[in-house]
């Protein structure tokens, strides 16, 4: 029997509404990591996953052949229990930066294997590398020293972990099958589940920034990811958290590890410090290391001093300045008011069209570029006053910003906003 | 703006269930023909139709533009009107060859572009060219010459015609998309309305045998396409026809051609001669010249004629003997009774197995192989009679074929059969 003739019998078997056997499944996994079956049998597949879904069996099996696929990593050699924090993506989240540092300084170690922007949302590995000289790319074993010595570690996921997922996340960015919630549960949850993290916590964003529009998606994909983690045995607990206006006052990567610094410095805007004490306390509560004060540890420099060490471990020179943009251009308020609405994916993809994320895997970003908020929903603006400044060393993107970034706010007469609060909800 | 960009807003579209604009399926369909848009997006976007459907303007467009991916044929130079068959596909349809010599006869051209087999269903190509001699490839001057001094033609479809609809329909054959009315629609009537044609009758396959299994979706594919066919002026009917059981008594390539000549010659299977006679009625009545005695011209000789010029004018050898195949083994009734179901689906897998068809489009197929039948639903048989005789060069394929029957008569102790008729329906 041909391999085609077996992929398009899994494929029907989705389209049709049925159920994918343990062996189906296992199969086209292993068949499509090794070119048996074809990119586009595997994105026809991925559409119908979409649109007919899956059964929780289904996902578990789907993810367990992803592991499967390629190394799994071991941390059990360390001294210290281990927990990392994974966010599904949103406009202006550079958490990850103040709260590994920050998890480290409570004895739990954090190895955080994070990706790169793609679309409208930023990415971890982007904002850092905007740090002269810090790199991304270590050992197995310069991982585990890290961790043992300075206790956090945020670098590239290696090609051997869940090559099968490395493979279908870019097939689904391009045949627009990313929202399949089995298929971004799997995908988050077999890197996870594959990295050897003991404690998880996951901050599933909701909103307009966010791939989860609504909070009845976000939901069930964190339903579906705590119930992965915890069918694998890592201790998992999900908080789902407001996307529609952007986290803190920057969206860009330089912008933002200047905004993580702050933090780390005892400042930052609230919505940035809040996050980051919550998810700190799940991380340590996870990691059997709670009830410590947490918020202590950003205002005596004890986070600062651990991400200053974690930033230099990787050859980063924390006291380097950070880039700057050659260009820049004020929004300004045309009305007197309240800034009543201020749209995260609206600021997202003008971020992105100013260069700070990339629209094809193999393009360049701008350190520099994105944009920094003058204002948040809630506060009074009048006509004539900056709203935000946008950043590009390209002027000639400023067009495409701000046709993006056009209706993405609101001034009103209402005194006051009634926001959503920032964190919506628990999942464990 | 990147094509990549691009594909994914059409994707999506569709995938969360809105119209395509006229717009979003021109590009889409150029671009696909063109390369700019990629295997795995266009699979991923057909499974989506699959899903989701399309409105009739969707259909329209989409017929349109692959239509103008190509080259148009032109028959207003003859001097007699065009009628053309196209049947979906069935299991021992070779209707075909002896319907286009007999319409034919009566003055009316009939230019009929054909396919291969590809799975259970045989392509008549396939079946002529066990002829000894005879070819396939026509350029358009000898296709024009050959109508204007015989009547009738059958040939492949140059590569010119519609060839945004050659490369998706490879594709929709890997990746589990054939099934799509609206596509299988806009497949079939963009090469007919390119061909040029004047008048098309459609034969809709309904049953365990054909893409159609249930009549209703079968009335749903035969109404789409004669909405295409009449927006663009090509005067259209479809019958809807019975393929619960093979048509005549033998499936596979040189079985079905003297099966054909026998109906030329006056005699053959009574389903065959009345699908035949009613599908000629239908071509000439859609081509202005109805109210003839049909049947007559395969009684007295004009029909065999007719055959023997269309077969000789492609360099074949009408009376060149036939293929046969190597080897055979013959299935035998198990008990007495009336056989009640005789499954066209089971017979043409069977086939297929034996060698008549193929598994990948590059397979060669063997012209002698196929299945030859010695009861249809409603003969009475007994204990130990031949039921079938299987014909193959190969033996080693007898025990995959047999597995194919399996389950696929039933033998009961009714008297007579509650058969379907052969023409369930008829949609103009």
């Amino acid at each position: 029997m041909s391999p085609a003739f077996d992929a398009v019998d899994v494929i029907c078997t989705k389209r049709d509404r049925h159920e994918l056997s343990d062996d189906q499944i296992r199969w086209v996994i292993d068949a499509y990591t090794h070119g048996a079956v074809a990119d586009e049998q595997m994105s026809s597949l991925a559409m119908a996953i979409l649109l007919n879904g899956m059964t929780r069996r289904e996902i578990s099996t789907w993810t367990a052949a992803m592991i499967a696929s390629g190394e799994r990593m071991d941390f059990s050699s360390l001294s210290r229990p281990t927990a990392d924090k994974h966010s599904t993506g949103g406009v202006g989240d550079k958490i990850t930066l103040p709260l590994a540092p920050l998890v480290a300084v409570f004895g739990v170690a954090v190895p955080q294997l994070s990706g790169r922007g793609l679309g409208h949302t930023g990415g971890t590995l982007d904002k850092l590398e905007s740090i002269a000289g810090w790199d991304c790319n270590l050992s197995n074993e310069a991982m585990l020293a890290q961790l043992d010595e300075v206790g956090a570690v945020i670098c590239a996921a290696g090609s051997g972990l869940a090559p099968a997922d490395k493979k279908l996340y870019a097939l689904r960015d391009v045949t627009g099958t990313v929202e399949a919630i089995p298929l971004i549960a799997s995908s988050i949850m077999s890197k996870k589940i594959a990295e050897g993290t003991g404690a998880l916590v996951l901050d599933v964003k909701v909103g307009t920034g966010a791939f989860m529009k609504t909070l009845e998606n976000a939901r069930e994909l964190a339903r579906t990811m705590v119930d992965l983690g915890t069918d694998a045995g890592v201790k998992t607990v999900a908080l789902l958290t407001d996307m529609n206006t952007p986290l803190g006052l920057t969206a860009g990567n330089a912008l933002e590890v200047r905004e993580s610094v702050e933090v780390l410095a005892g400042g930052g805007p609230a919505d940035v410090v809040e996050l980051t004490v919550r998810l700190a306390h799940e991380m340590l509560d996870t990691a059997g290391r709670g009830g410590q004060d947490v918020a202590a540890a950003l205002t005596d420099g004890r986070a600062m001093d651990a991400w200053r060490a974690m930033i230099t471990a990787q050859g980063g020179d924390p006291d380097a300045p950070l880039p700057t943009a050659r260009h820049t251009e004020v929004v300004r308020a045309g009305a007197d008011g309240t800034l009543t609405r201020l749209d995260a994916y609206a600021v997202g993809v003008a971020a992105w069209r100013l260069g700070a994320g990339r629209a094809r895997k193999e393009d360049p970003v701008q350190a520099g570029a994105g944009i920094e908020l003058h204002a948040k929903p809630g506060d009074v603006v009048r006509a004539g006053e900056p709203l935000m400044t946008l950043h590009s060393d390209t002027p000639e993107r400023f067009a495409r910003a701000l046709d993006a970034l056009a209706g993405g706010w609101h001034i009103g007469t209402e005194s006051g906003s009634a926001a959503t609060p920032l964190i919506m909800d628990r999942i464990a």
